[in-house]
């Protein structure tokens, strides 16, 4: 940490201060500039952690250098980490793509659904059984009935199944028809949710925050992984901003960000990142083109009569086709879908 | 709703379009213009909020006429709201006054903040026991031994007890000290903790999340009341947008509009809001000649050793001096602090 | 400035900082951490201001200590500027209103529209003669026969005019009719317009730009400091965020950051800055709150036929409410309106 | 348009309503609800696009159906439209890469970039003559110097030159020494600037706002052609948004939303758009996969010594890379680079 002493403070303002530091048994280290005088502190990063230093008369501001993640940082595992769900390598050479409808709705939409993901060559089965919504009045999932008709769905087509959690209770009944615990962008700060999946042993897919910077993304990732579970996915799927023609800006150099600050693996979700089928398709190279280890998106047999998000949802037919060219990207990014 | 049709929707399209809001027992109006055939939607408003027409060939877009929420709505219930905290009315004349340490420290800590906050004349002691932090390794709060100490000093001190609530386990717990749940800004769309609190028999306050539109508000306030509990009040602590100089941008314009909107009151959070305690004064003036109910002020007996959040709490001296000023411009609104 | 190493720079990495810092006359001072190394840079704030570092390996990241702008610093000038419009005071004790329409449509709107201004108790008359609009489609301005209406009516009623100013070759003949020239959101960063400002010998309103920090809005005003103008006064008039519910977001933290961080007299736009003629009235009391020195308030004799912005004007009869209150808001910040 | 009337509208609110429709030479379409009267606008776009309602009684609000651009859309020109730069046509099956340092420093400088830049293949030499800065003491630029330093390495190697223009009265000695005007984001709404460049003969590179949506990027660039220059690129260069670890945000989807609204051609800046060299490389990858039909690089023989932007620029050898790495992404999109 560097304490920025103001242009006005006094001697004694810079004393008190050095005496705050020392008494929390850390280091300084004094720059005296001919405008402003620097003060740098030294020692234990969890005592820096925890040093208020802003209020102290004479302080002008405080600069933290180092982030607080540890176990998500790239600094402390260089290498690439590997999730494995239940066989299937996420971050590995092969780019996953889990796919599937918003809402599961009924075994006919989701047996339909999974032939067409499977058709295509994706490995998992996504579909919501537990759903976050804006209003207490929309659609709010078929909870367990759900979640039994994923994993029969998924295991007639040979599928992974991936699903959102939104409570700590469910943890155990998800985990009993999951293979990967999905905890969506409303939920990424529920530190509640986040300690319990800590303790799980499955897999957890984290997406970022509806306008969650990349480091409060990774240090809620280090919620979980300093519960106990390494198994951590990111997801990047948008973030808010101004723009109202997409539902949200889908920031792919968030992409470039995490493989450079942290070793898991990152997946992208081009369906709720744009909320418009028509730019999954070209959002979805982009994402393997900046080098995601994986998709997520939203396939429903018949989109316009989808109980929710049916305006960015691919058809079986369009799946098929951006199936093929993320092949092809994949292939130059010397991967394979 | 009104369905827009695209310039080169064909008749058939139109056809279909008509035929599936039909089949959802709804009628149309058909408006054809010089460039666009525009569909009006008419009948039961639950049925048009399920209905997802932007898939549908021909569609350009939709547009929604009227906000999901009801109970919260001021179109449903057009006199102000006063919720009852055991004897303290807030939404009436009376502005209210909570205040306190960010986080409850020691007792001496929380009783000295106690005085301090009594002595300038406000109704509830603030202060957190369960903190939801950023990082897993920050000061994460007392838990119950804090909340012990809350309901002690305010009732030396005789004030309310405002505390936030993180998990709907400790729903029972919590209510056992509180006079009013808080909600935080990061727990908004909390559902499952929000659908708790809509059992509950005591007050809940909604602080308004990171970056939630009024609207994502106002619907999760309707989660609360559409559980049950009716006595919510909301609070505006700032929103997330790309200014650095404040941790968050005051969003003072939310309260005129919130008045617009909805029956509830709502107070304002100067202290998240700006994240500097110079600014606290003049923005907490401006909220009450905004038109707010209440503010929630950090007061923190010695700011510079805060365990959290000290560049942005008051000390004694100037909460007094606050509180002077916001009973003149309270005055000027024909009401009391 | 300040330099921090990355964990992994080497040896040598530091010694390239060192002398590139050196070699550009500046001194360093060295700071070794436990984990990082950081190098405090010391000399000349305009040589600092040109070194650039981040790019040298070895290097994690800088942080510059001090802001660029000097003219518009209040630790270069501690005491309020006043800004003399023509007799008219701007940053006293009296807070000064401008009211008008956004467009001048036609001399009969004007004069209507001056003399409920008038009657209100305003000291300018407002309204646009050149209109910058997103469409090349939409109304531009009366030009000219405008800026004559604006000065004949105003004159007609005692008013200062104040009116924007959109093209550098306009200087004269705006400076010819105004008495303030108003630089618009869109125009902050128009670096032309503002040098050529710094050359005209008379005041200048700098509006905040769209999406603008405080540091670029007081940038841009040491650009127009710079050239020899030193009568300028800032004005907030919303920012840009994801909510749309309001026009923009009406910024009133910014008073008090003006305040702190410049000697510069700062007024208010809560019409543009809303968006809703319904908010003009809490947001206009509450920026008095906040302490700034003016505002900007549209007034149309009939709201409803104005060829622009007419949702957000007030009526006459509106506009006379809202000046009794602020009266009474400033009666309480000891100032007068 | 669309006029919704508020649930307490009178019948001689809507009475009031459609005479002033029809007054203005319009029809209207009532569609009576059940909760909410609605009346669709019939007529002529340009007096619709004038007509104002918002503020009349009972009026709740009014949704515009049609965007006012026209010569940008691709409903008035279906076919994607090709820009000829001096031969060099942008828009068709090369992807065009422009690249260069951000500011012209020196000839020598400038001659060891573009030998660079052109043993990548690019087909551009960019570079600043004319520096739009944030404050008035950073650098701005060699003006006509370094034009004539652009214009003169740019022919010894085959280059086109592209370069920014901020000032009209510039056009015709920025016109004399560039192929391609380039119009940066704090000008995209200098309308002034503009109309200028509608009457130019040489085609205009329009960079989207920092906070500027889709919709106002659009009807910027339908300024320049309504002035009749039809000659216009696009370049998506990222927006401001929360986000601080990057610059900007790159919003790729702006690269499909374009395709999808207008003819127009669009390059990528990934250089700008994340303000981090490490980066430039996936974004470019990215952009290229998206769909964009150029590239805007910043190339840099010493970054490290850079008068401004070193951060960002690329090393001639990262520079090469960047370029095979795109010809592999651009041959599975059927183009070349």
């Amino acid at each position: 940490m560097i304490i920025v002493m103001s242009p006005s403070a006094t001697k004694e303002n810079l004393e008190k201060v050095i005496k705050k530091v020392e008494s929390a048994g850390l280091r300084t280290h004094i720059s005296e500039g001919e405008e402003v005088t620097i003060v740098g502190v030294i020692g234990d990063q969890k005592k820096i952690a925890n040093l208020e230093m802003n209020m102290m008369e004479g302080v002008e501001k405080t600069v933290r250098i180092t982030e607080k993640y540890k176990l998500v940082s790239r600094n402390f595992h260089p290498e690439d980490t590997i999730v494995d769900v239940d066989g299937v390598k996420v971050g590995g050479k092969q780019i996953v793509v889990m796919a599937g409808p918003c809402s599961v709705e009924s075994i006919e939409q989701l047996r339909e659904a999974a032939k067409a993901v499977k058709a295509g060559g994706a490995q998992f089965l996504r579909g919501g059984a537990f759903k976050p919504r804006t209003s207490p009045y929309d659609f709010q999932g078929l909870a367990e009935e759900g979640l039994k008709m994923l994993r029969q769905v998924a295991d007639e087509e040979g599928l992974k199944v991936v699903t959102e959690i939104v409570d700590k209770d469910d943890l155990e009944l998800v985990g009993k028809y999951a293979d990967l615990y999905q905890v969506g962008a409303r939920n990424m700060q529920n530190f509640q949710l986040l300690k319990a999946l800590g303790k799980a042993n499955k897999p957890v897919m984290l997406k970022r925050g509806l306008s969650a910077t990349i480091s409060e993304w990774l240090n809620a990732a280090e919620y979980i992984m300093a519960g106990g579970n390494e198994q951590v996915i990111l997801c990047e799927r948008g973030i808010r901003t101004y723009e109202t023609f997409t539902r949200n800006t889908l920031d792919l150099s968030a992409v470039a960000a995490v493989k450079e600050l942290s070793h898991l693996p990152i997946i992208v979700d081009p369906s709720h990142g744009t909320g418009r089928w028509q730019m999954v398709q070209p959002m979805a190279r982009a994402a393997v083109a900046a080098g995601c280890d994986g998709l997520i998106i939203e396939v429903h047999p018949h989109p316009e009569v989808a109980l929710s998000d049916g305006d960015q949802s691919l058809t079986p037919k369009n799946f098929n086709r951006l199936m093929e060219d993320l092949g092809k990207i994949a292939a130059v990014m010397e991967r394979t879908v």
